[in-house]
């Protein structure tokens, strides 16, 4: 099979495409063929070298996700067959003709919806979830804040938020790319031009003085002071990026005042229960609302896999509105 | 009756004894004849100006917990009656001859416990109690991180990690005061002089290189990123206190990668709901560890009335080892 593969560390020009002997399907595995997948920030920290895979991923092959259909599945295994269609999230390793995971990682492509849509879908949507709904205890008519919003991850933040009966302020950096979040649902948008930037009192202007209840924060540094200052009484933030930066000093009497809970979380070094467990939650409580079309994957373009460079250098401009996805034949 | 209450912002020199007319118990509440109440840092920075009432309290009456006797009940009250001996929190006003609370507010004193040990149980095992198990998730085999392990909250936070099966590593700043904590169940001992404090890999070390599951930290300031640091992966951390700074910075790449928590919290100035129910949880799940022996208050000493004021003075020293209670009579 074929496989890109990381050469040394570096920018997209160390990609290679090479040949690699097909994995076999152990217990409870699924053999994928792989028919599309799609491009994240950590694909390029991982190229660099500042972001190594997890043991059980390959170390050289990047892709988080992917969308495919079973071509042969392993002993014991029974929620899958082959032929059919998967979509899901994997440590590593999904930029490879065929892929091996465990059946409970997988998620069953729901009907009538195309691989490459399916291939946007599960890091952005399972990101989401996650922290809004399991980390961050989203309820019906809270207002969210949530930045980044114009991203993948903060445009299936919105429409999750939007799903669920609550409200998005969002916020970002870029006025073009910020005008399109009404079309995942945002109520207000916040353009973040300052450094530090200044959002907290344009958010306690859309709540009627009171705050948000809970922040997505996919951005970190000087975003994380000023969340604590637009969240309200017993607010949570969850946070999971840190573009903006790794250190920030923070005022602990607000936190204590208001009683704010702040959760740091990332999915890909989770171990394996883990995620298997965010996969079964979401099959039951995210699946449906695409079902129902609430939800769908915001994809900004289908590359051929021969522009997968090309797609990882757009990413690095930081100019997508939703995913870049990758088709792979 | 007679209160003590604040003429002007100051030491406790400001302090003095006033007439006021008694309180009339209403719905559901109970008229409570004071037999004993207890000195908290809280009631120093009231005194001093920097730390107001709550709006249902007086204003210029401290003392926040107290024991005593039912004297009166008003209308639809039912849960106790005339002579039932009681002890609770209040927003303040506890300083006082009687002073009037909602009976869900009330704990039944445990049989066998006298006021003036009964005075030093609600504040510190209420804040140890909703930290840690409501909050924190405490568990048993856990190992937990408290600091200020000498304190009030401190020391009770040690015998109910001990009565839940966690195991405690307590850091203080006084080795004297420390040298006391095997007396509450503490299994090690970081004494912190340095600053900003130096106490992870102590943590790690007494933990198999592993790290606390749970902080309880009374302290704040600088040591809450080491406190991060002391943490394994999913650690959460309740932040209580601030007495040493309220602004510190933090590394948010940590908090991330280790997939932690901070939550800050403080009782006084809840909804009355909210009071209810702690007072409610605690009736249930930690009164019956007094009534087996495995709880016990902490009290440093206790004081006649007319050693309010030099009481406060030593607390404002630091050299308590648990409560100093006033007996009121």
């Amino acid at each position: 099979m074929k496989v890109i593969r990381i050469t040394e560390p570096g920018g997209p020009e160390v990609l290679e495409e090479a040949d690699r002997p097909e994995p076999m399907a152990g217990p409870g595995e699924l053999k994928v063929r792989v028919r599309a997948s799609a491009l994240n920030r950590a694909d390029l920290l991982q190229i660099r070298g500042h972001y190594p895979a997890p043991l059980d991923a390959p170390p050289d092959i990047p892709g988080l996700e992917y969308a495919g259909e079973v071509v042969a599945v392993g002993p014991r295994t029974h929620r899958f067959k082959v032929g059919d269609r998967v979509m899901g999230l994997v440590g590593g390793g999904a930029w490879s003709d065929v892929l091996v995971t465990h059946e409970r990682e997988a998620l069953p492509i729901p009907e009538g919806m195309d691989f490459t849509d399916a291939a946007a879908l599960p890091e952005v949507y399972l990101t989401a979830y996650d922290a809004l709904v399991l980390q961050g205890g989203l309820k019906p008519g809270e207002t969210v804040l949530v930045h980044a919003v114009a991203s993948g991850v903060g445009s299936a933040a919105a429409l999750l938020c939007q799903a669920s009966g609550a409200r998005v302020v969002g916020t970002g950096r870029n006025a073009a790319k910020l005008a399109r979040a009404s079309e995942w649902g945002v109520a207000h948008t916040v353009l973040c031009e300052s450094a530090p930037p200044r959002f907290a009192d344009a958010v306690r202007a859309a709540t009627g003085g009171r705050g948000a209840d809970l922040c997505l924060d996919l951005v970190g540094g000087d975003y994380v002071p000023e969340s604590m200052l637009a969240l309200t009484s017993r607010g949570r933030m969850v946070l999971v990026g840190l573009v903006a930066g790794a250190r920030t000093e923070v005022n602990l009497g607000l936190l204590l005042t208001r009683r704010l809970s702040v959760t740091g979380t990332v999915l890909r070094s989770r171990p394996l229960e883990e995620k298997m467990a965010l996969t079964q939650s979401a099959e039951r409580h995210l699946l449906p609302l695409f079902r129902s079309g609430a939800l769908r994957p915001v994809v900004d373009a289908v590359l051929p896999k021969a522009e997968l460079r090309q797609g990882l250098e757009r990413m690095a401009r930081n100019d997508l509105v939703g995913k870049l996805v990758v088709r792979w034949e």
